[in-house]
């Protein structure tokens, strides 16, 4: 699979008329050499892909990372000139990168003196937001893994529980089933602080009467899933139960809207405007949702600015929000994964 | 306590010929504002910090952010134009910032005209490295929490376990004790993947004889702790006991050698030449610690290119490794205190 990607995105770094790209996200190496630690990955158009590492990590590359000649930076050596000098060797006229510091891109451009040094972050982005099945599978797993975890918090929380403690729970559950950690910091916030998207500094004790939302994620081989429930603990008021229930149903109607080839802000449009029928427009403050991958925020985007169009092998979140300072919010966020035909819904309890 | 930090700050940016400093590293931002999802900070030398946040935020940051104006970035607007329009309106003639990606750094470098534009990240981190005495409660504390997880992990580990399940123990432990999360990715690993100073991918079934290394962080309103150690498992080799037992060592030789005022990398010589002495010179593959905090790898570094001086105030890890391809390697690892007589170590299980 790491073949295919590379194919594609030399094809692409070709198209744009490149010689080569550099790649200095952990992320983006990890997709196109199953490398998790790689410091730098240069990829010419025309020959086999070179993967930059320190010596504590060179066994471990030489092992596990795929498809590319393992270069060795030792100890006292410096990893930029490593690269340099492999691009100079080669007397490339032009290379494209990733993702850079300000302080490195002003270091490798003044030394490539008249060779073409420019971002294009784009094109990995374009491969990556449309998941192979490789991935669709590692996603899968890591929202299954995710939704237990949330089973479990559910069955837990009750009053007089620190917000800390719950999210103990949530997170050994998805541990224990073989997770690799989790893929964001948890967010378990209950009362007045539910209000802030998210949550307080996490050290609440939950009270009978409280709205608590919990927002989880599993990591798997790398893969991130993201999942929100919201609750309310014993008996919930009347507006507790209708921001609850309004933010349900809108999830439910922007889900429909999804399909291959609907522009993305469209989905956040159908529930941005069910929330402001009923009348909560300007407590709704964050996009809808995101592309969930490698990254825990990904394109596409879901929100009102966004440009993208929703694609077959795009996996985003649906996210509405409501948010009332001083009363409490609810959140509910499910994984949904854009099919050819149709949408599967990733994340889920009991078919909710 | 913000103020303070905030003081010294702006003394370093004026002295340094600027107007103001715009902070982009959110580590920067919670330890200059208490806000940890802060998007922008603008300390200009002369008047009160601005904090740039999104609509997601604001009610948050208004709650806990200190001693800063809290400036709404609306569903619309670009928060890199709100910051322009901040320093343009100011007439600010030079200003500098912590971190910034390339793009970022050209959008606004071209926007800001004859305006200097620089890197001063450096200034942070001369603060940042010398902890304070709520910095030092706190990673007390998620030194402590580690200390406990470890000793968890230690407990329950058997042969036929997976590594995620010593993992998942100890990070559970952590977290009812009130850890916030893990600092890093936690390490367990087993037989020859212990060669691997950051592991293997996580999967594989502890084995009757292996060496099995653990290394875990808890973290602690957003400080950092960071602890290994390496056991056998069952009966050990010759060998197996004899790279342990001179890591052992080697780590009490550099702890000895710790004092403020030291060169950080003399304190890795006295390690790597005790290693060398016992014949693993070319197994030592990486420094020997780092400095930890709010980032679980921050300066001072205790390496062999170092430049660092030692500091009351640092908290490092020491952390002597040897790694053997095909046959394993064992790593420990303790944080240290520098004061300003001595030393106090805040990792350990009884006293080890």
């Amino acid at each position: 699979m790491y073949e295919k990607r590379v194919k594609k995105l030399k094809d692409n770094v070709a198209e744009m008329g490149f010689d080569a790209i550099l790649v200095n996200d952990e992320k983006n190496i990890y997709y196109l050499s199953g490398f998790p630690w790689g410091a730098k990955l240069l990829i010419p158009v025309e020959e086999e892909s070179i993967l930059f590492v320190y010596s504590v990590n060179y066994e471990a590359a030489r092992s596990l990372a795929r498809n590319v000649i393992v270069e060795l930076v030792e100890v006292g050596e410096k990893i930029e000139r490593k690269v340099l000098d492999a691009i100079l060797k080669r007397r490339f006229k032009s290379i494209g990168f990733d993702k850079m510091d300000v302080a490195e891109y002003q270091r490798i451009k003044d030394s490539l003196g008249k060779v073409r040094f420019e971002l294009l972050g784009d094109i990995i982005w374009s491969l990556r937001k449309v998941k192979d099945e490789i991935e669709l599978a590692l996603i899968r797993r890591a929202a299954e893994l995710t939704s237990c975890g949330m089973k479990r918090a559910l069955e837990v929380i009750k009053p007089g529980m620190r917000v800390w403690e719950v999210a103990a729970e949530a997170e050994y559950e998805m541990r224990k089933m073989g997770s690799s950690g989790v893929a964001f910091d948890t967010i378990v916030c209950s009362g007045p602080e539910t209000a802030y998207p998210h949550g307080g500094l996490g050290e609440r004790e939950i009270k009978d009467g409280d709205l608590v939302v919990i927002d989880i994620g599993a990591r798997y081989h790398g893969y991130c899933a993201d999942m929100t429930r919201t609750v309310i603990v014993g008996e919930g008021t009347w507006i507790q139960k209708h921001i609850h229930e309004t933010v349900r149903r809108a999830q439910r109607i922007a889900i429909n809207r999804i399909r291959a080839g609907v522009k993305a802000k469209d989905v956040d449009e159908a529930a941005r405007k069910f929330i402001a029928e009923n009348g909560y427009d300007k407590y709704f403050i964050h996009n809808l949702g995101h592309g969930v991958g490698l990254d825990i925020h990904e394109p596409p985007t879901l929100g009102p600015l966004s440009e993208d169009l929703l694609l077959a092998g795009n996996v985003v979140t649906v996210e509405p929000g409501i948010y009332i300072p001083g009363l409490g919010g609810a959140r509910m966020e499910d994984m949904i994964l854009i099919e050819e035909e149709g949408i599967k819904k990733l994340t889920g309890i009991n078919g909710e």
